[in-house]
C-alpha cells in the first residue's frame, strides 16, 4: 500500500499577485511531483488568505466606487480562490510530472465543508486576511468598513474574520474516489467554503475556515499516514522570539498539549497548525504529522529538519 | 446502460449578480435533479459570459483605479468563474437531490482547454469583454499591454479576445473517473480555462471558448447518448424575425449544414449550437441533440417541445 500523505500549503507562500503565484506553484510543483515520484498517494489543501482578500477587496473597491460590479459575498470569493489558485496549482503540476514522464491526473475539486451555526468562533473572529496594514490605515479601515484588525506577528496589521471549526467535507465522496482512481487531488482550498446545514440545505456564510484544520479533518478522513503543514519556519520553536527560543525536532502529543497549555503558540498562526497536528495524529494511530517550510520539504522527509508530531 | 446525457447550460441564463445566480440555480437544479431522478447520468456544462464579465471588470476597475489590486489575467478570471458558478451550481444540486433522497455526488472539477496556437481565431479577436473606455485610454492600454480594442455600437471601446475551437479537455480523465464513479459532474466551465501547449507545458492565454462547442467536445469524449443545449428559446428557427419565421421539431445532419449554408444562423449565437450539435450527432453514431430552453427541457426530453437534431 502507498503511504498516503496530504499536504497543507500556506496562502502566503503564494504570492500577492498572480505572476507572483505562477512563478511560486511552479517551484511548489517540484516538491510535490517529488512527492508523486517517491510513491507517494498525495491530496493537497491550500490556503487563500491573501487570495480571497485580494479578490474581495477588488469586488468590493469595483462595487462601492464606480466600477458597476455587483457586491461579492465572502464565500462566493473563497470559491473563485479555489478555481484561481486550483487552476495555477494543478497546471503547475501536471506539466511538472510530463516533464518527468509521470502520467498522473491531476484534479482540482471545488469544496465546501461544513461549519456549526453555533460555533463560537462566529463571535470571536481570528483568521487574517487580506494586506497588511499599518495601524492608521487599518484603523481608517476598520472606522470604514467595520472590519477586525489584529497585529501580525510583528508584519503589520491584519483585517480577521470568523474562523469556526471544520465539521464535515461536503465532497469528501468525491475526493476519496479520485484517490481510489490514483490522482493527485487539490480539495478544501482556503480551509474549504464555509457553509452551515439550514432547513433549507447547505447555505454559504462570510467566513474563512483553517487551511490546516480543514487539511487535518481531511487528513482524518481518508485514513492519511501522514499531515505535512508548510508554512514559513522550518521548525516549530518554543519560546519563540526570546533569548531562550528552541527549535524542536519532535513533538509527542503530550509535549504539545503542554507547550500549548504554556501559550507558546500564537493563535492565528502556529496555534492552530499544533493543533491540527495534535488532532490528526491522536485520531489515526501509526500516523504522523509534520510541520516545516515548504523550501526544505523534502530534507524533512527524510529527517533533516521540521517538526514531527508523533503519538509518543 | 443508463443513458448518458451532457448539459449546456448557457451564463445568461445565470443572472448577473450573485443573487440572482443563487436564485436561477436553484430553478436549474430543480430540472438537472427531474434528469437524475429519471436515471440519466449526467454531466454538466456551463458558461460564463456574464460572470467572467463582471470578475474582469471589477479586477481590472481595482487594479487601475486606485483599488491596489493586481492586474488579472483572462484565463485566471476564467478559473475564478469555475469556482464562482460551480459552486452555486453543485450546492443547488446537492440540496436538490437531497430533498429527493437522491444520494448522489456532485462534482465541480476545474477544468482547462486546450486550444490550437495556430487558431486562425486568434488572427481575429472578436469576444468583447471588460469596461468601455475612451479611445485615447484604449490606445494607452494597448500599448502598454498589447491587447485588441474595437469600438462597440458607439459605447465607447471594448478589449476583444479570440474565440479558438477547443482540441483538448485536459481533465476529461478526471471527468471520466467521476462519470464512472456515479457522480454529477460539472465541468468544461466558461467552455474551459483555454490553455496552449508550450515548450514549457500548459500555458494560459487570453481567449474565450464557447461553452457549447466545449460542451460538445465533451459529449463526444465521453460518448454521451445526448447533448442538450439549453438556450433563450424553445426551438431553433430558420428565417428567425421574418414573416415566414418557422419552429423546428427536428433537423437532420443534411438539414442543419443545408441551413448553416443558406445563413439561416446567427454566428456568435445560434450558429456554435446547431455546429456543436452536428459535430456531436456525426461523431457519435446513434447520438441526438437537443436544442430548448431551461423552462421547458422537462417537456423537451418528452418530445413535447425543442429542435432535436438526429443522423437522418
Amino acid at each position: 500500500m502507498p503511504e498516503r500523505i496530504v499536504v497543507a500549503l500556506g496562502g502566503n507562500a503564494l504570492g500577492n499577485t498572480p505572476e507572483q503565484q505562477r512563478e511560486l506553484v511552479r517551484g511548489t510543483a517540484v516538491s510535490l511531483a517529488d512527492l508523486v515520484e517517491k510513491g507517494f498517494e498525495l491530496v493537497i489543501g491550500h490556503g487563500n488568505g491573501p487570495q480571497v482578500g485580494m479578490i474581495n477587496l477588488a469586488m468590493e473597491y469595483s462595487s462601492q466606487k464606480g466600477g458597476g460590479t455587483p457586491f461579492m459575498p465572502f464565500p462566493e470569493c473563497g470559491a473563485m480562490t479555489q478555481g484561481y489558485i486550483g487552476y495555477h496549482l494543478q497546471q503547475a503540476l501536471q506539466n511538472e510530472l510530463r516533464r518527468r514522464g509521470i502520467v498522473r491526473e491531476v484534479a482540482t475539486v471545488v469544496t465546501e465543508v461544513v461549519v456549526d451555526q453555533s460555533d463560537p468562533g462566529f463571535a470571536h473572529p481570528t483568521k487574517p486576511v487580506g494586506s497588511f496594514y499599518t495601524r492608521e490605515e487599518a484603523e481608517n479601515i476598520a472606522a470604514e468598513k467595520g472590519f477586525t484588525f489584529v497585529e501580525d506577528a510583528g508584519r503589520g496589521y491584519r483585517r480577521v474574520v470568523p474562523s469556526p471549526i471544520p465539521q464535515r467535507i461536503v465532497e469528501l465522496g468525491v475526493v476519496q474516489q479520485l484517490i481510489a482512481s490514483g490522482d493527485v487531488v487539490i480539495t478544501v482550498g482556503g480551509g474549504g467554503i464555509p457553509v452551515v446545514e439550514t432547513e433549507e440545505g447547505l447555505c454559504g456564510v462570510p467566513a474563512v475556515i483553517d487551511k490546516d484544520r480543514a487539511s487535518a479533518l481531511l487528513a482524518r478522513e481518508i485514513r492519511a499516514d501522514r499531515l505535512i503543514i508548510l508554512t514559513a519556519v522550518d521548525r516549530v520553536c518554543v519560546n519563540y522570539g526570546k533569548p531562550n527560543q528552541r527549535e524542536l525536532a519532535e513533538m509527542t502529543l503530550d509535549d504539545c498539549e503542554r507547550f500549548i497549555a504554556e501559550g507558546q503558540f500564537a493563535p492565528g498562526s502556529m496555534l492552530p497548525k499544533v493543533e491540527s497536528c495534535l488532532d490528526f495524529v491522536r485520531a489515526c494511530p501509526g500516523s504522523t504529522a509534520l510541520i516545516t517550510s515548504l523550501a526544505r520539504a523534502a530534507e524533512a522527509l527524510e529527517g533533516k529538519t521540521g517538526t514531527v508530531i508523533r503519538a509518543e
